[in-house]
């Protein structure tokens, strides 16, 4: 093979989720577009890590031009609640949905001791510098539903506690439009745990 | 979104197989990693497109500094049979297992009136060329083994018969290590009709 385009497939293979095959798929695709919309992606992709960073009270992603994010710069978002979740892509999908008008904060992974990462490996005590400022009032945490995001979340929860705020966790239920049927036990069992009165 | 994410995710998504989910994590992973690695990710992508074209006489990868490619060149190689295949990823695919030493065709892409690609879309003409010169006496069919591979094969076979040349096609069958049970009607029986013997 061409000493280029074997280049380019050692890349693309680097990238998660990429394997040996899709990255070569994707090198081919590459080459067979015009060098102008080559140079696009070339340069979007440098452009991307040179211009951006992450908040440096949130850990959202920012321009490296504004150390502190749009959402914690934004005066008409309610500072008092701050949401937790584990990485920018939990924080982008909840922004996708409209619901959510407070804060972030981005723990940068979860507690998962399987993999060696204890709480000084996420941003944990940064979150605790801000309770410590005592504006906060809700702490909505965020984090998946799964082993490691329950973890992380009673960890947090009982860390947070002489702060006296309000601790909170996103339900847990049968997904919208799914189908009890097909719904596993612990999530139906949760779903039944945590039925709420439909006139109060 | 920070702008510059936002531009990168687009121009992933362009990608083939890359949907708007991917191309997040792969920004956000991106975004996260070395500016010197992500450098050179963003050249190897430039330098592919830059340096390497299409080979005059097969269609094959080369570089653009060698009009004709390292295997046309390659005067070891039995220039009296073409390998016919449907793109440059069946061709890396067959030197892989190198059990051919001959040429190749690179036809970029097979017949799908489906699709609205005929005859004229593809490299036939420039094969027949080849044909036309009078050198080969070989010419194996390797394009895929479904409707729109079988078709342009049985193509390519009618319009190379006035060349006097031996046509062939790979063989279909039991894959290797497959069973039996599970192996699809048609291909069983096509494993049958094509039975070998084996004292002969």
């Amino acid at each position: 093979m061409v000493e280029s385009i074997e280049k380019l497939v050692a890349q693309l293979s680097h990238l998660p989720g990429i394997g040996a095959k899709t990255a070569q798929r994707l090198a081919l695709y590459i080459i067979q577009q015009d060098l102008e919309d080559v140079r696009e992606l070339a340069t979007a992709i440098y452009q991307a890590k040179k211009n951006i960073t992450f908040c440096t009270q949130c850990g959202n992603l920012t321009d490296v031009a504004h150390p502190v994010c749009g959402i914690c710069s934004d005066s008409g978002r309610d500072s008092s609640t701050i949401c937790v979740v584990r990485d920018v892509r939990d924080l982008m999908a909840i922004e996708r949905v409209h619901e959510y008008r407070g804060k972030y904060h981005v723990l940068g992974g979860t507690i998962s001791p399987m993999d060696g990462r204890g709480p000084d490996d996420i941003s944990i005590a940064p979150l605790l510098e801000r309770l410590e400022k005592g504006n906060v009032k809700e702490l909505l945490l965020a984090t998946n539903p799964d082993i490691e995001g329950e973890a992380t979340a009673l960890y947090i929860a009982k860390l947070a506690k002489p702060y006296h705020v309000r601790v909170t966790r996103i339900a847990h239920g049968v997904p919208v439009g799914g189908d009890l049927e097909y719904t596993d036990e612990v999530t139906l069992a949760r779903a039944i745990a945590g039925r709420r009165d439909l006139y109060d």
